[in-house]
């Protein structure tokens, strides 16, 4: 998707308007970030970050870019010959953007982005980043918990049909890949990023001669090590029978098996027990049929013996919450801090050019703290003291600790400079690793997929104080 | 997305399958369909089919592909490499489709597509079909929820930032205009379709002066025409006074003012009364902010003077429904009707080849029929009984009536022969107009919001007949 129009009309208006006050070229930082961490859980995994910045670091217009745009609607047509010349025509984006990289457990009001621009490529750039960041980062989210709940058994994604179109399906399926999921059924995804592709047979093959038994011969026909659907007529009067009379007949093991309906526990079980006892201890069950990681955990701890999970639906849609309410918010003009104000004190942003501070207590995640981005990372020589922004009350001091910062330099004047950016596989299989290295860093509480526990999120001593500031002064503005 | 590889690694495992079985080249016919209607609603709107038929008709596998397909797993490793000379290199699809076209009132077990073709062809084109109809078919019926909501009010599409990723934004566009919505704040859903596009402006705008004067005063030195956002630093004490303000200052109007948070009932009868008090009584009220058709609809019950619904998140996703659950299923193998049973009574399906009949009295839809191919389509010359295919003692007799086939020739051969396909934006204008004209014809206990009335979708004897037929075959063969 390399199409510079990606973004909301107001943006250009905006534009526009700064242009004729004069100010589209004044430095300022936006902070994208979300509220509320997805499905239910305590935290995010990142995701789309790697796409994102491709996009921005690719800005420009075409002639047919600009023609579109010179007549979109009625005030667009008023805008001044000169804006087009001077601003649009020679657009690019030449600032500076700092991330966290994919593939790294975040949290709310954490910064995954922080971009530095002059405000009308910072303001131009919001939609197309959320629109990237929010879907995959959901997507990974979704996919670590459905691995986390299959406890180290293959998760293989198999959502094409149903996601919200193709390109959202081989995007999911790469966000999937990055957040622990084994492999595709999606075979262009499989092609662009290099993630291994399975698959089985649909109930079509065994319609097709409209009998297990020689729907399954015919498939020992074209492959040696079978794996075959058995839930086509009946599963245990006809599905398993046939399929282990048909391995006597040929010769052929039977690699796998798959159930794709009914009630899984029983029949994984009923399965198990047969295919044991007639010497196919070797075959694995595949199970599918609407899974989240829900039922993936209902049906481990009813003891099915399911040794490879197909989610697709819940997975690459993100189930009952299909987007991630994340947000891209103005945090400084050049140096000053700005704060957006609201009603709904969730919605109150944290002012000021901020770093995100990862505290590490054995290895283990014991918090994080927003800091301002001159403030100093603690190298651990002296104790410090997490403090709870809103309940002040609730503190705890580390001793021992390791402090990383999160947000790293990614983009210097519009030029991606991360090596791990340089390409896609690469940046793949890196998120990949990260995921799999920072969970087992995150405390089981934090990670339970239902009503995991709060993992602290603070702001530092100086932070706090500006913050309160600001809402101080705006206070007064209104009242 | 032209990709070829849009499939799930099954299908071409299975079209090895039936090459070394010699039975690729059967002539089948598939139904691709959906089993309930999402949303809580009792319908769908049609979206995705000029997608879906754009995709089929040009379907080949450059040498790129072949070369990948020919090591994306161990198994295809060990494909003949007569298949991929014979199948593969010359692939093309060359069947025919039947389509109830996009923007129609379509009910649960109703074939969107009747898809008959060599099963290697038709197979292998299910999971891009799926894709593509299942996901813009959910937006456009969430769509037509939020325009019949709105009674009338022009609803704005402004989900770009939290959709599925870029191209589910721009086809969610797409699929929202064709069930009614009027304009999009996405350019390039804008360029691609013609969709009218409008915008305002942002949270930043304010932020950026850090005082509603001074921001408004600047909007208004680039537009003479303001459109405002009120609820930036205190909707009532700030954002509304500094408009009015500005507007007198500079002598320019306001054509609407924008309410993007808070409680928007109370908000927009106190702007309305405040703006009609100050004689800007022809200023709109645009309301946002997370609403859905459910929202809207208790906003107008409480007689929020509200004229313009921005519609974001709820409608480009789907919401709370992520995905529509359509498949694809084998209805016959050349003239020989085909079934899939399941123990869930749901899944069973229709087996042979059908047509959807709609039967309209007094102008209004009254109850749609399966009918097989063969069946001539009522003419109204005798009266028509109306059988529930469960509850056989439902009936209703159709006295004076119009019966009108839905499914519509549009690939024949492989080519789409159908006018109204022939380019996007002609298709899309059909669509909008298909789906308002036939939004009159649905009694309104059938487009209830919550609970809505079931439509009849019934079954001619002659297919209930053929179902039950097939039923008890197969009950006899695994008893």
């Amino acid at each position: 998707m390399t199409t510079s129009l990606l973004t909301d009309v107001y943006q250009l208006k905006m534009i526009y308007a700064h242009w004729k006050t004069g100010t589209h070229g004044a430095p300022v930082t936006f902070d994208l970030f979300f509220r509320t961490a997805p499905h239910g859980g305590s935290l995010a995994i990142t995701g789309g970050v790697y796409e994102a910045l491709h996009w921005l670091s690719h800005l420009y217009f075409t002639a047919d870019d600009i023609d579109y745009l010179r007549t979109a609607d009625a005030e667009l047509r008023t805008f001044e010959p000169a804006f087009w010349d001077e601003v649009i025509h020679p657009f690019g984006f030449t600032g500076d953007v700092d991330a966290i990289l994919d593939g790294t457990p975040v949290f709310p009001k954490e910064p995954i982005l922080r971009i530095t621009a002059p405000i009308y490529q910072a303001q131009y750039v919001e939609s197309a980043l959320l629109a990237m960041i929010n879907h995959m980062t959901l997507i990974s989210s979704k996919a670590a918990r459905i691995v986390q709940a299959a406890a180290g058994a293959p998760v293989i994604e198999m959502g094409l049909r149903r996601a919200q179109g193709p390109e959202a399906a081989i995007l999911g399926a790469k966000a999937a890949y990055q957040a622990g999921v084994g492999s595709t059924s999606n075979f262009e995804a499989g092609r662009r990023y290099g993630i291994p592709v399975v698959g089985t047979n649909a109930h079509a093959w065994f319609q097709f001669p409209d009998s297990d038994y020689e729907a399954m011969l015919a498939w020992a026909r074209a492959y040696n090590d079978l794996v075959l659907l058995l839930d086509t007529f009946d599963t245990l009067r006809s599905g398993l029978p046939n399929a282990i009379r048909v391995a006597r007949e040929t010769g052929k093991s039977i690699r796998a098996i798959r159930l794709d309906s009914g009630d899984l526990a029983y029949l994984a079980k009923q399965v198990r027990a047969t295919l044991d006892a007639e010497g196919f201890s070797a075959t694995k069950i595949i199970a599918s049929s609407d899974l989240d990681e829900f039922v993936i955990h209902d049906l481990r701890q009813q003891g099915a013996p399911i040794d490879i999970w197909g989610v697709g639906t819940q997975l690459i849609t993100g189930g009952k919450q299909a987007a991630l309410n994340g947000v891209y918010k103005l945090c400084a003009v050049g140096d000053e801090p700005r704060i957006k104000l609201s009603n709904n004190p969730a919605k109150v942003t944290i002012p000021g050019r901020k770093q995100v501070v990862r505290f590490y207590v054995d290895g283990m995640m014991a918090g994080d703290v927003l800091m301002l981005d001159d403030e100093p990372v603690p190298d651990g020589s002296e104790p410090y003291e997490l403090i709870d922004p809103v309940y002040q009350w609730k503190r705890k001091v580390l001793r021992a600790y390791q402090a990383v910062p999160l947000l790293t330099p990614v983009v210097r004047g519009g030029k991606i400079v991360h090596p791990e950016l340089s390409d896609a596989r690469g940046a793949m299989g890196a998120a990949r690793e990260r995921c799999q290295e920072q969970s087992q860093r995150l405390w089981a509480e934090y990670r339970r997929l239902l009503n995991p526990e709060h993992y602290p999120v603070d702001l530092s001593p100086k932070l706090l104080a500006l913050q309160e500031h600001e809402v101080a002064a705006h206070r007064r503005h209104t009242q």
